[in-house]
């Protein structure tokens, strides 16, 4: 379609796949960067009805050659340095992709003829520490980020919001909560749960799941709402504002589990590993999308049950 | 003075200079970092007093080699890009010093033995939009910083408290709003004004000054009150609390030239150059001093009227 062009970095990843596929079926022709191929079957998959680069969006040159190339309608960045646990070890790395990456993509932008909107992928991991402990967050709350991934994506807001008012690139920020699917990498907690019961199933693991902290309670959603959040923004969001992705809703993981193992007929034995802890790990996180609600018509269309169960069945397959 | 070694990045600078003299003055041994000698006036008057190394904070090892001999007591962060108006012209490089220079620094800190505290110089450009917009300013206030200088000193921020509870870096925050005193640089206003009523006086200038926005207020403090805050935030400051340093008044920069032009017996006219407009002024910045004086007794000695004499006076010297 016309104008409907739309540019994803990290296209091959888990949310860029997912917004590729939302985007494609609501009529945009899409384009998207990847920085390997390090999931040749995704990549495969999305090159049937994507055109894929290869980007290192470290490249200052490569990537405002690359945008100049195809002037896109729309820019979602979604590449990233993605795990909150992993910055930790990698501080400086991600400090790297993502500010310096953010700052190459909106250089590059600056300027474009057809941009009709920039849309940057922040997370609630800005807000940090908060209290009282179990507030609901706002889009106006502090940010008070405690690991180097989540001081990256607040840096990196600021400098989306400097280049709408010095340069009018018309950014909008989404700050995604927790969420979940089928793809999701096995380092986050539903997949590793998801891989061990279908591990299990298979008779390919003893009936015992190691497991980390059960009480923390969090705000989580299906992929599939969160990336047509993405494109509401891009259609509907206003330059320069912050709309939270969430559910409105705190759920332990604990009950996560037992979902999960409900699902199951297996007899499954759960012990709690304290080295799967994360330390200052916060004890509840509860967005409110009201903003988003009422600026781009978001509300989430999955119950979690489905994403659960469809979560389970990719690993179900792939096993 | 046993226990009381404080290192200074950055101490050839305006504050930095001033805080070598106020920590010598109350008994410190004071060792301190030039990135080169480029005032080499400043640096032969240290030298008598401190001594004074040449140091890249942009290299980690060269960083992590000169903290680890000189085992400091007290670290003061003063290095930095530190122009909030050659910020916008030098993004890269702002980010460059002002994250990754405290980061290097930062790290070399760790593990530190007999290291006490770590003050890092924040700014009051971290606040940069707020509404209302004569709000008097708190700690406890949001951060939308407006200028590459004000986005890299909220992630320095950041970072510094990451540190504390990663490494146990015994970091405190100053937020210091506008200072000013003899010795600043004259692309700042105050000297600006003062440089050129002493050449007018000295019959160097046509008793004519171009001035930029008169109406905006500024929380204005004397460099000499600021380093003391500095000085007993080393002392008192509580590990990871952020302490803003101001007066608490908010005066108006017509005001400040009316003052300065009642020190001169010469009779000058003003120009107002629309040139020297900022965009995105912010009309009024006040702070409010009350955590300082509760927590570390700060409070401001110098009067404002004191502080603009000793400029002028300075200036008069010099020309």
């Amino acid at each position: 379609m016309k104008n409907r062009h739309a540019f994803i970095t990290g296209i091959g990843g888990f949310a860029g796949t997912y917004l590729a596929k939302e985007l494609l079926d609501a009529g945009y022709s899409v384009s998207g960067s990847v920085y390997k191929d390090d999931s040749p079957e995704q990549i495969k998959f999305l090159k049937k009805t994507c055109k894929i680069y290869k980007l290192d969006i470290l490249s200052k040159l490569q990537t405002s050659k690359l945008i100049q190339k195809l002037q896109p309608n729309y820019i979602f960045h979604l590449a990233a340095f993605s795990s909150v646990g992993q910055s930790f070890a990698n501080e400086r790395l991600t400090y790297k992709i993502n500010i310096d990456g953010t700052l190459n993509l909106l250089e590059a932008s600056v300027g474009l003829k057809k941009i009709a909107k920039f849309v940057f992928i922040s997370s609630s991991e800005c807000y940090g520490k908060f209290s009282p402990k179990t507030k609901t967050l706002t889009e106006d709350d502090l940010l008070n980020p405690i690991s180097p991934y989540g001081i990256s994506k607040v840096a990196a807001e600021h400098i989306c919001q400097l280049y709408l008012s010095r340069f009018q690139v018309p950014i909008v920020i989404a700050r995604a909560f927790n969420h979940s699917g089928a793809g999701q990498n096995e380092i986050c907690v539903i997949p590793s749960f998801c891989k061990q019961i279908a591990m299990i199933e298979a008779g390919k693991q003893k009936p015992l799941m190691n497991v980390g902290n059960l009480s923390a309670k969090r705000d989580l959603s299906d992929v599939r709402d969160i990336v047509r959040g993405y494109r509401l923004m891009a259609e509907k969001g206003k330059a320069g504002a912050v709309y939270q992705l969430c559910s409105g809703k705190a759920i332990s993981i604990q009950s996560v589990l037992d979902k999960l193992l409900k699902l199951s007929s297996k007899k499954i034995t759960v012990k709690i590993d304290k080295n799967f802890f994360r330390k200052n790990d916060i004890p509840t996180i509860r967005g409110d999308y009201s903003r988003a609600k009422k600026a781009i018509g978001y509300k989430p269309n999955y119950k979690f049950d489905k994403t659960l169960l469809d979560s389970l069945n990719y690993w179900r397959e792939k096993i």
